[in-house]
């Protein structure tokens, strides 16, 4: 695979392999550690930038801290690949984000140095507080280490945890790995605030000044001296780059090159035994060592294999656009239409196409950082004021909004529009970031409107509805990666408020189904057709409202129903169909519900996860014939629906 | 009703009738709002310390603000009675979080003044800056106001709302009403840094030194006035108790007295035409101008009708103990046995009966702030390593932790106990409180086991089930108000999970129900008797797992069955007593869900509201009577249930 050998890597294969390390020996390491991360990612894919960032970091840690009855907890796991790679999990690597692989970030049951897994941003600290308390509770002595990215310093979460351990006073070691550059940069306020602090000479200057001052202030030096004493006692907790930390109650240190290894190792082993909450801040830089990843932090962020050499991947085979390009340019469209219209990103403006109206329309773009909280509120406050505020957040991300989008935009019927990329299965993040939640907990909310398209074209049309609908909030879903290659018609059509389509025409069963699924529902009928099983497809476009009139229709028409969706079984889509008929008071038809599981489902491709809860078209028609299989007894008495 | 009479408020009836007032006349009608709160919050009951402390606050900020023009919001609305009466709704004020009546919080539908309504803290800045972003993208030039308790101060969105006004540098007013004592004191850090920031000398005098020292000192004078003005300037802008504010891109300005009316409109007068994010810190004393609520702000922030002299309120009749208090009680008896077990409350130690923990066992308790996300994680921190953290939240709080919940607890399989308090219809606080949905949310959790007690002696018992279960998370929720007066009996027993039981045997139709809405199907029950109706009633004790024995029990012995919740009818108890029967392939059966109809309910008592919705004993027996009415034909050519 690589010509390069790991002389000193090959030797370690836990942390206590070089605990006893000199600093020499752990450069060393790092270096073979980089080498190896390169090698390896360039082939496998993943997240590179972050881990090249903090590879002296991860090596400093677990030589200074005595892993892993010392805990770390790593904020997200972007930056913790050379932490993998040093706690026993190099020879596979190779697997990360694979099917049955490695997981692409911290993960519990992976290891035992993976003290808290995260995929979402700003847990570490309350995390780690959590731990820190349970140990003195417990009266343990280990330490523990949580290290946040400068990126999630953006989540209140993060200030939560702090203003906590402040209060608490508790032994706990925060360390921030400042690389200037989260997803996407610009975002967190007090960057600016470290960035000229720390290049201000006043700072730098304050105490040689004022020491050379009082030493050759002879006649005036005592009382000099104690202002100066008085003045710097006062001065000092406040005028470092760290004052917001110090006032949250934390002991700051730093800033301190993340790449200098005797300096991580030594602040490090001070830090280790002083008492209450303590912030080193350590500054990174992304993709260090490796000139692509340095001259291109974003687009390294996270890669397919790649040219080691040029940092290039291999160029992607034409295809039908992404469901994110596709909403992407069709905001864009829709904002030149309509001056009212603004988008909102939480920090993620290339992964949800929000780059386009960035770089077409910047006055009508807004990303507020991860803070999807205050995204949506802010949403909120736009709308009062007759804005149509296009919130661009993953499924997943959009969880922790979850209180907000009661509270601030559906209570109060104002009208915002939830745009929801990564529904369904989302791959290779795995757990963490599966959009599968999404229907069962916007359903429940009150005037919710909630849309999935079919198709890309689909997409457009549900958008330009949800732009105009104007009554209160709605919110379509769409997965991630490429659409199916409809052709995209010029402008937009509205789609009916709660209306689906019979997409094909059945006699023997009814699939029911909602959003891109539909594709390889419409797939499956295909392949029961060869088996003499003639289903009816039918798009209900919308989870809410659900199309009654429809549903009653196919229930007067078919005797067994399936429902499909790439979203929990539980209180989402299929919930709403059975829910409806019963309120209906429609009995004497079989239903299946049918889409993921009751429990959490690990990573792989879609199309490795699909196949694995039935959702491939396989998967789908073997459900649908076994669900009639089952009742082959009732199909020879056929059952007629009764309609109240 | 009172004998004062209020020369200048009955003067005023919006603030355009007090913009030409002169400093006077503004602490005239001051006092006049001040006791005229007094005086009907006596009689009506309500939130009246933070009012009481508020009230000059509000009078300059409509004196110095082109209100409704310029917008005020503020957060939650504990504080904003002044405002209230001060924006043409004083005749109504005695009607306030009555049935019909004013709301006890901000309500856009209540007043054009009412910019943005809130119950959960911490939303205003973010609202605001919605609003903000909104008018300079429409070319307007309205002032936005945002004003914020201290209290809120730990609610991780105002740090993600400040954090985005410092970077979008858009003219905002953040208003920090610090009465140094939010629901529960000691939970912000930051207000310790401020109280010894303003008492330390050496900022008092910092200014007053270097110019007195500087001028004194003519041999050295000109080198030292040089380094004294980089000193100076590298200092100010850092060393006040802004620093924080600073940092996150806010001018600062304070503390300003909050109680001054004249240093009140002065400062407001000088910052409404500043540019940019400024702060404006000013310290107001809780329950202000009222003795006996200065004397006891906690029992005096909301409060049932009181003598106006005293303060007392008149002691209620002798009746069954509230859930809260069995709750808390049996937390102390549980954590008495179980060295393990950790109380966590989101600043509501008294309102979830948690600090009878504090009391008795102050290491076993935290109190994370208005903080849930981090509460939530922090909880599951400590279950990591072995503690059982019981999280106290109330259900419609717990809500800004859904995220915390699936991805920090649920996914890492963590033992947290949920205690969900005032689950239901909670009253007076209306739709912001009602907690109305935690069934469905949490329903849809994987891993998730969800109880609700019937009474408050199933509530110790399901306590202490939770607390044993140890294999991952378990929530129990239980109303506001009190238990219906059964015998609590010594120690505790193990509930199976997911198990129900039969209360009452019946024969036409079974009502199938969860939690403490049991009592009222049972009443029911007897109504349905009188007229010949023979219902059985089920207490399910279990939304999940729900118990699919005793559901298929219940159906082989009924046609008709009607589900009983104080949840929303959408994704909830009722929804999974119908996904579940159609997933066991039962039909011919006739099912009723009833519950919380899909809108936001009003605020009135709970015995009001559930009137309104039927869930009182009256209203269940008539939706049981009227579904079996509308399906008499079918019940005419009985149906039997099939069970595959």
């Amino acid at each position: 695979m690589t010509e390069h050998t790991y002389p000193i890597l090959d030797k370690v294969n836990v942390p206590s392999d070089f605990r006893a390390f000199s600093i020499p020996e752990l450069k060393a390491l790092a270096d073979d550690v980089r080498t190896f991360l390169i090698d390896v990612i360039s082939t496998t894919g993943g997240h590179l930038g972050a881990g090249l960032g903090s590879v002296e970091l991860t090596v400093a840690l677990h030589h200074v801290f005595n892993t892993p009855h010392d805990k770390l907890v790593w904020d997200v796991g972007h930056q913790a690949y050379p932490h993998k790679i040093l706690t026993g999990r190099k020879d596979r690597l190779n697997t990360i984000r694979q099917y049955k692989g490695l997981s692409g970030f911290l993960k519990r049951t992976e290891s035992e140095y993976d003290t808290f897994g995260a995929g979402h941003a700003s847990t570490a600290i309350s995390a780690a507080l959590g731990m820190v308390a349970a140990r003195d509770f417990n009266h343990e002595d280990y330490k523990v280490v949580a290290i946040v990215g400068d990126g999630s310093m953006t989540g209140g979460m993060v200030y939560e945890g702090m203003n906590n351990a402040g209060i608490l006073k508790k032994n706990l070691i925060v360390v921030l790995n400042d690389n200037n550059m989260s997803i996407a940069p610009n975002v967190w306020a007090l960057s600016n605030y470290f960035t000229q602090l720390i290049a201000n000479p006043s700072y730098n200057r304050f105490k040689a000044n004022m020491y050379e001052l009082t030493g050759k202030l002879d006649a005036w030096g005592d009382r000099l001296r104690r202002v100066a004493a008085r003045l710097e006692e006062g001065v000092k907790v406040v005028i470092t780059p760290g004052m917001l930390f110090e006032a949250l109650g934390f002991r700051y240190f730093g800033p301190i090159n993340g790449h200098n290894m005797s300096q991580l190792v030594s602040i490090f082993s001070d830090v280790k035994n002083y008492p209450g909450p303590i912030l080193v801040h350590v500054t990174t830089q992304k993709g260090k060592g490796y000139k692509p990843a340095e001259a291109d932090v974003q687009r390294l962020h996270g890669v397919t294999p790649f040219d080691k050499v040029t940092g290039r991947s291999p160029k992607k085979a034409d295809g039908p656009p992404a469901y994110t390009k596709v909403f992407g340019k069709a905001v864009v469209e829709l904002a030149k239409q309509n001056p009212r219209l603004v988008g909102i990103t939480a920090a993620m403006p290339d992964g949800t196409g929000l780059d386009q109206l960035q770089k077409e329309l910047p006055d009508r773009f807004y990303d507020v950082g991860i803070a999807e909280q205050h995204g949506i509120t802010f949403a909120a406050g736009l709308a009062t004021q007759g804005c149509v505020p296009v919130a661009a957040i993953y499924s997943t991300f959009l969880q922790r909004a979850f209180d907000q989008i009661i509270h601030d935009v559906a209570l109060q019927h104002l009208h915002v529009v939830f745009a929801l990329d990564r529904g369904g299965l989302v791959g290779a993040d795995g757990p963490t970031h599966h959009g599968v939640f999404d229907l069962s907990y916007l359903r429940l909310i009150p005037e919710m409107v909630i849309m999935a398209p079919k198709d890309e074209s689909e997409l457009r049309d549900m958008l330009y509805t949800a732009v105009e609908y104007k009554q209160g909030p709605i919110a379509l879903r769409y997965p991630r990666g490429n659409g199916i290659g409809v052709p995209l018609k010029q402008g937009f059509d509205l789609i009916p408020i709660g209306k689906g389509e019979v997409l094909r025409s059945g006699k023997d069963v009814a699939i029911v189904c909602i959003g891109a699924i539909v594709q390889n529902a419409l797939k499956a009928a295909e392949y029961l057709e060869k088996s003499g099983i003639r289903a009816e497809v039918v798009n209900m476009r919308f989870v809410k409202p659900v199309d009654a009139d429809l549903l009653k229709d196919v229930a007067s028409r078919f005797d067994h129903i399936v429902t499909i969706e790439d979203n929990s079984i539980v209180g989402g889509f299929g919930s709403a169909v059975v829910e409806c008929y019963a309120q209906l008071g429609i009995t004497n038809i079989k239903i299946k519900v049918h889409g993921i599981p009751d429990h959490f489902i690990d990573h792989g491709t879609p199309d490795e996860l699909h196949r694995d809860v039935m959702l491939d078209a396989q998967g789908i028609a073997h459900v649908v014939n076994e669900f009639l299989q089952q009742h082959a007894t009732v199909l020879r008495q056929p059952l007629r629906a009764s309609v109240n």
